[in-house]
């Protein structure tokens, strides 16, 4: 996108004014490093390149390196499906401590709207956050009513289109906190998962079955443990139904070891595009009628529903002192619609997806 | 409505029927009754027509009949609007005690979807609803843990087509709570607010206006109390914003007395057809560019973030075991937008209203 790069670069050309006292050879170096990483990101990086090299054994560096690298694999893999469109990138600062970068993908040929947002956010925790915390039975022994925290993830929800292409939603994050005896509490949570207007059963095994193989790598009872939690997390109480056919999801994860839960997420985040991409080029041409429009625009409003009535991240974000509003709020549709009492004729493919989203299947076995 | 009046006339008939064992001249007596009520009416009164009259000098069975009238009296002004169109109406039961009439009218000419709603409901308080009342500052003995309640009230949102006209809300309730020593907790609420797309004071006056004189008749401190508690209530937080340029809102209302509490309440529930009518006479056939549909739709899109993420009527109903969920939604728009970062440029009409909604008016004075 011309204002994305244009605002990604212009970020680049002042870190390196910044650093026109260094030496030559730093010099030099350095713009070897700035090629290089321009190369992989779509963004320079909150906590800075030079850091994140030098402290790169830290498991908050790598873990800041993978949210980018995914952000930059899943933006390209996408634009090129929608080539009359760009993504926009935006860094933004917080200033309570970090920032991030939105990448925005609007209207194109493809994709209604496709957002890929990574944060890093750090600073002391809030009364609000810490107790939600404390309600989900962790112990966070505070030092003087004062918690530093460290938050980093990647998100993203893509809605395409064409009614046959599923919107796909994706997160992976890391948490890190410090008690008051200087113990450090860290989690990983995150997940994939798809939401189709109609049932596909062949992309949905193709869905599933990429995820499990990530999984399944690090150990195998993870993937029906992760894909029953996506189905009862992403429930619309009020409706009865799920908000799509599932993924996996999966919060709190601190065992077996940092190292083993970072190359699971690693694995997990490695499968977004290969997940997602070949259902895209295999329907994003296909034709559909008005009807099958409409349809996608009611579950469009059964999406908002789930994410403005129940998803815990984008209530924890509304909440959160300092938060970026829209990059929080990318994941809604472009346009949705609620129609009273709408329901579908029997035996209908809309019949048909409900069916599911009220009665989750087992796609892999 | 086709439909609506069938299902409301197949429940008169269904009554009279029940009736038949009566002498002939209850039966003479029973139908003069219903030919009044039919023709004041949307559908039969969830308590039944004998019912109500038999405790006229009930507060519970006046309000039963204001809500009622109320209703019929805006789907008649409305549907007197929007000639090709007509209001849909749905009775409906609730196993754990009352019902409800449903009147809706969607996609006309002129509303884009019009909902008008009756609810009456009795029986045992749930813990959740408690709990919320409790934390408002009611203090509610409960008998073996059990508190009877009856909650009736007239709710409604209409959405129209053109942006030039305004979205309009109103709600009026009563609630009753019988106490471990039998002594009954009983309170009103209410308000009817503004949300348009574009400011026009002339508009905003009027409405404001007529609001302040059906206040102003029962006490001068209401009207510039409940205008300032109706703007401190339609905050979106998260936005900045307000959700539109207000008009009245109150709750919890006990005081100085129940007679005059639901006269002040009759007076504001005469004054929504003379609030709103006036102005989407005026505006109906307004012309129109796509940009200012788009800004709607926009706009359409906060509405929904209101609702779903702080309406406390909307929670309460979503969590509320029993309670139906296409009448709690009939209050989101048709359609509505969500762009990424989208800003008006200053100066222009969307900027003028936003700033309205960051900094309320005083419209009357």
């Amino acid at each position: 996108g011309g204002l994305g790069l244009g605002l990604g670069l212009g970020l680049w050309r002042r870190q390196r004014r910044a650093a026109m006292a260094a030496s030559e050879e730093d010099e030099d170096e350095q713009e070897e490093e700035e090629e290089e990483l321009r190369q992989r990101f779509m963004a320079p990086p909150v906590s800075g390149l030079r850091e994140l090299r030098r402290r790169r054994r830290e498991l908050r560096s790598r873990m800041e390196l993978l949210i980018m690298e995914t952000q930059a694999e899943v933006c390209r893999a996408l634009a090129a499906l929608d080539p009359g469109a760009a993504f926009a990138v935006d860094t933004w600062e917080r200033k309570e401590g970090g920032g991030g970068v939105s990448c925005v993908l609007q209207d194109g040929e493809v994709f209604e709207k496709a957002g890929v947002n990574v944060s890093v956010v750090f600073g002391l925790l809030s009364e609000e956050a810490a107790r939600q915390m404390r309600s989900r039975g962790k112990s966070l022994k505070a030092k003087d009513g004062k918690l530093p925290f460290c938050a980093m993830g990647v998100s993203s929800v893509i809605h395409p289109k064409n009614p046959h292409v599923p919107t796909m939603h994706f997160n992976y994050r890391y948490f890190e906190i410090e008690e008051a005896d200087g113990t450090k509490q860290w989690w990983f949570g995150g997940g994939t998962d798809l939401t189709p207007t109609y049932l596909n059963e062949e992309d949905a095994v193709h869905f599933h079955k990429t995820l499990k193989e990530a999984c399944d790598k690090h150990d195998l009872k993870l993937y029906p443990k992760y894909k029953k939690w996506c189905d009862d997390y992403f429930y619309i109480k009020h409706r009865g139904e799920r908000r799509g056919i599932g993924g996996i999801f999966f919060d709190d994860v601190d065992s077996p070891s940092k190292e083993e839960v970072f190359q699971f997420v690693k694995s997990c985040a490695k499968a977004v595009v290969p997940c997602y991409v070949p259902i895209v080029k295999k329907h994003c041409h296909d034709s559909f009628t008005p009807e099958e429009k409409l349809w996608q625009q009611l579950r469009r409003g059964r999406y908002v529903e789930f994410n403005l009535v129940y998803d815990r991240g984008t209530k924890f974000g509304l909440l959160t002192p300092g938060s970026r509003i829209e990059s929080i709020l990318m994941s809604l549709p472009l346009t949705a619609r609620w129609e009273y009492m709408h329901t579908p004729p029997k035996s209908s493919k809309e019949a048909e997806i409900l069916e599911v989203l009220r009665n989750p299947k087992d796609w892999v076995h």
